[in-house]
């Protein structure tokens, strides 16, 4: 498993050094999806973290309709996991399954917060991604609220700007919250 | 100002001692709103993040066609501001004003990040903050998202148990996303 990508951006964004990398990395565990194969299912206990290394992965809900509502998608270089489930241990309210073939890296909730005792600089990456996820989902719960499906979908291309092309568009209609036809409509709008 | 809500917090939740409770309090400032009165303003800069200690505060954007949307409330025990703005110190593009008088006690990010280096403890309480608060965001994302207004409510209530009979009807309809008289008829049916 080549986890340079996640290690530059400890080194980078909260200044690890070789020795907390080290003890950082054997705290993760190699694992690979297929396309459509589930890292965690609805109903069951989150116990890892998932950080992208390649292909993509994707979060999303069932309704009682049997409707998926995409919450999240993560490209490389990306985590996700259904948080609510990873740090109460109760049942999960999301799947997370790859939507291309992956890559990840995986990091159990007790060894987190163990690795924060003796690493403080990684609670620190982890308060700062917890911050500017908080920032992005308070953004989008916001613009949810406020804004219309076509400005969603450009927020959704500058959000993800490798994703427009590369996933199939239903998957993006689910996350901007309309229909495939809709979302075929607004593509072919100038 | 009687901070010992917001001590109690930090001493229950992070188990900050009786020294590092004093470094942290003398760096929050006090002060005092009127209903209607704002801390911020969109188009503003964010400097503070405010601890509620008696009250209501409110978080809510307006959008091109004047039409408000709510983001949090903050009843006494919470905290409130516009995340993006504290910790980027870019525009805000929200509003966040008293909608009952409230006394408050202020802290700017610059004060916040200081502390991190002399109160490891704090830096954990601020992380599990953030975590808890992207849960909540998270949920309330994915329950706009597929569940009916009537559900929302009924979780606006669980959410905030004291407000529901204690603030203007059309600041809930506008936190759940209906108009005024939709969430009327909502609160009429059995």
């Amino acid at each position: 498993m080549n986890i340079d990508l996640l290690l530059g951006q400890l080194r980078k964004q909260s200044g690890l050094d070789d020795a907390d990398c080290a003890v950082f990395a054997s705290k993760l565990r190699p694992a690979k999806f297929k396309r459509r194969e589930s890292l965690l299912q609805q109903g069951q206990v989150s116990r890892d973290a998932a950080f992208v290394l390649s292909g993509c992965m994707r979060a999303y809900s069932l309704d009682d309709n049997g409707f998926e509502h995409v919450l999240q998608f993560a490209p490389p270089g990306w985590w996700i996991t259904d948080m609510y489930s990873w740090i109460s241990k109760k049942e999960s309210n999301l799947c997370i399954e790859a939507i291309k073939d992956a890559q990840v890296a995986l990091l159990s909730r007790d060894d987190q917060l163990e690795l924060f005792d003796r690493i403080p600089k990684l609670e620190r990456y982890f308060r700062i991604l917890a911050e500017n996820a908080l920032v992005s989902t308070r953004t989008r719960l916001m613009e949810n609220m406020s804004l219309t499906a076509k400005q969603r979908y450009h927020i959704f291309l500058k959000t993800y700007p490798n994703l427009g092309n590369d996933i199939p568009q239903k998957l993006i209609a689910s996350y901007i919250g309309v229909t495939p036809e809709f979302l075929s409509k607004i593509r072919g709008e100038k």
